[in-house]
């Protein structure tokens, strides 16, 4: 059985329930008495290079409740993404430490950090124990069900399209909400959940899983505003042309690359007001507004799905276990066993590294503008309790008087 | 004691809390037996002039209640404001349904319509009782405390910029969030309130009611950069060169009018990209992000103040009061008298009407970029109970071993 200290990071971007997972591997670290102490690196592999850890086995067990019901990572983030020099120092760190277990939640980059890190530690032959716990609220990460993260993002879009399908009953005309998710749309398709009467918006949904066309989306629109007298839209920020080429790059002149090549899509509203107004120049429709849900859907403090926070829980208790108990590396991961159940399993680092999980077509509408009833039976339950609903007026048509007359 | 049916309707913005006040009429006017029916105009005053009316009467008061709890207009809303020719329209269905007690819950422009609809009907001689019902999300009726559908927002920018500044403080740079308000700033000010350790974000708070200087501001932003590392930034729509033309105005091409001649300045990002680009381009910060809340700060489903639900409910009952005991017509308005209780009275339709409330100086921080202790006094028993909570790690940090050696 492994010893030593063990060191918990959070990589990329934060979430609702990431802390939820800090504090389960941080909490079920201290009931393994070979574990000597819990070391937190600030700001993802950064802090690991800069020796910048906090010691959170002397943190208060009621502080690290209250911080793992907190959104964002609480111990910093980063978007570094370590090669192999990176790593041989991570090692000279971890080593200088007598570090031995190390735990990485992220997402799809971090889980190929920590492969990287892992793989160099066996070169090395440095008796590392490297566990990814995942975290993401795109859902892209391949061999779960879904990932910590999701749910409550997902119930943060599901909330605001519902609001913002009651704004645009209220006040007619089109409505384009821009959602992120570079190549995955689960979180663009949790917009359907807002959906109550088979009136309401959202009214179309475009993923990056399908080529966006323009002509065809403005179609769309045309047809269900001649339909409704009004639209409401779901985008993803990923949405790209046949050549893959994203929409939003086509209008921003200076585009920015992150650390891992990704161009940059959020924190700009530039996608919702191309949509816009091509839509006011083209179909000749006066009231056309759009919102870029941008670090809200992501951050917002009070909407969380008490599922997720469970499930993030759980993945950090997991991984500490794992790490205990087995003799590999590797990536917690989530399965679905009931309904509404789970459980989780270890599943190899190179299975998830690097890897992006799309909608499966069975989520997708034949039409490509539109999710299946299977993919809101799959999301219903991530939602949690106490969804907010939306209620109607039912009142009777009081009959017209002057319109008879006249 | 008057008698008769009466009506009421929904005019300009949306808020969360908006049907407690339509449900508070169309409740407390079945307790008086004079009245004969209580109709609910669908589109605003646009619904009178085309008899669109649902009899609420014959509303399940359980139904009624639920939609109470439904952010959005719930018999939809209008920008439409009436001239002399369209409230001579106005009248003749009035009078042809023999309504005598016409209710609008809306804002400035609302007021203005109420206000002109009275005098209308006192020319023509019709026995129209007029009240108008507050509620804005801007915060800017005179007379008033504050108004509906404020606190609910203001919770709403509130936990918006709690989560962004945690997002933030784990990924470093600047954010730029941008919120609803064209001349008072009381909304944009909210974001104040989810400042609780000392370097928390916002940061700075610009306002409509100060210049804003864009040198002045770039140096701000290096300033508070240069301090923390990082910087958070709430940025109302509504701000202005010393002209008094909207900055957002300056970039974008087409300038769009509603029909009370107002510019556009919601449902675009158009701002926040532009200040993002000059913090780019001139301070030369690499990670550089902006939302714009745009529609989910009005009406996002699942975001609302207990005190702003309560206060809406009652001012739609302190109208229907109003009008059955006093013998005038007037704008029913909110005054706090004890920390926290407020009571109501009805202040003339011309002390209101078209007016606009900005924030009091006191409540601006002398540098123009903040708001005073005064104004967070202010604001803090409005957003309601069960406010989220932020919480960090208090772990000591681990002593560096590396780099002591080097």
């Amino acid at each position: 059985m492994a010893s030593g200290k063990i060191l918990v990071a959070q990589g990329g971007g934060p979430t609702a329930v990431i802390n939820q997972s800090l504090v389960g591997v941080a909490l079920e670290a201290r009931r393994f008495h070979q574990i000597e102490r819990v070391y937190g690196a600030r700001h993802g592999v950064r802090g690991i290079l800069d020796e910048d850890f906090l010691d959170l086995s002397q943190e208060n067990t009621h502080n690290l409740e209250l911080v793992a019901a907190t959104p964002s990572s609480a111990l910093g983030s980063t978007r570094d993404k370590p090669d192999e020099k990176y790593c041989a120092e991570i090692f000279k760190v971890l080593r200088a430490h007598r570090i031995e277990h190390f735990f990485y939640i992220g997402g799809n980059d971090s889980s190929d950090t920590v492969r990287i890190v892992s793989l160099e530690a066996q070169k090395a032959g440095y008796p590392l124990r490297a566990i990814h716990i995942p975290k993401t609220v795109d859902n892209d990460l391949v061999g779960n069900d879904h990932t910590p993260g999701f749910p409550s993002a997902a119930r943060f879009v599901a909330q605001a399209f519902a609001g913002a399908n009651l704004d645009n009953a209220a006040l007619t005309g089109v409505y384009v909400g821009v959602v992120m998710g570079r190549h995955a749309g689960f979180l663009t398709a949790a917009a359907k959940m807002a959906q109550k009467f088979p009136d309401d918006g959202p009214h179309l949904v475009y993923l990056p899983e399908r080529t966006f066309v323009l002509e065809n989306f403005l179609m769309d629109v045309k047809t269900t505003y001649e339909r409704y007298g009004r639209c409401v839209i779901a985008v993803s920020e990923g949405i790209h042309d046949a050549s893959g080429t994203p929409i939003a790059s086509l209008l921003k002149k200076d585009i920015e690359h992150d650390a891992h090549g990704n161009v940059q899509l959020s924190g700009t509203g530039a996608l919702a007001d191309l949509l816009c107004d091509e839509i006011k120049a083209r179909l000749n429709i006066k009231r056309v507004r759009g919102d870029t849900f941008g670090y809200l859907q992501r951050s917002f403090l009070g909407c969380v799905s008490d599922v997720d926070q469970r499930e993030a829980r759980e993945v950090g208790e997991k991984a500490v276990q794992y790490a205990m108990w087995s003799k590999r590396d590797g990536s917690v991961a989530i399965r679905r066993n009931g309904l509404y159940s789970v459980d989780y399993h270890l599943q190899p680092l190179e299975a998830v590294a690097g890897k992006t999980r799309v909608m499966e077509d069975a989520f997708i509408a034949a039409g490509g503008n539109d999710v299946t009833a299977a993919f809101r039976a799959y999301l219903q339950p991530l939602l949690g309790s106490g969804m907010p609903d939306i209620h109607r007026l039912r009142a009777p048509q009081v009959e017209k008087i002057l319109a008879l007359k006249g």
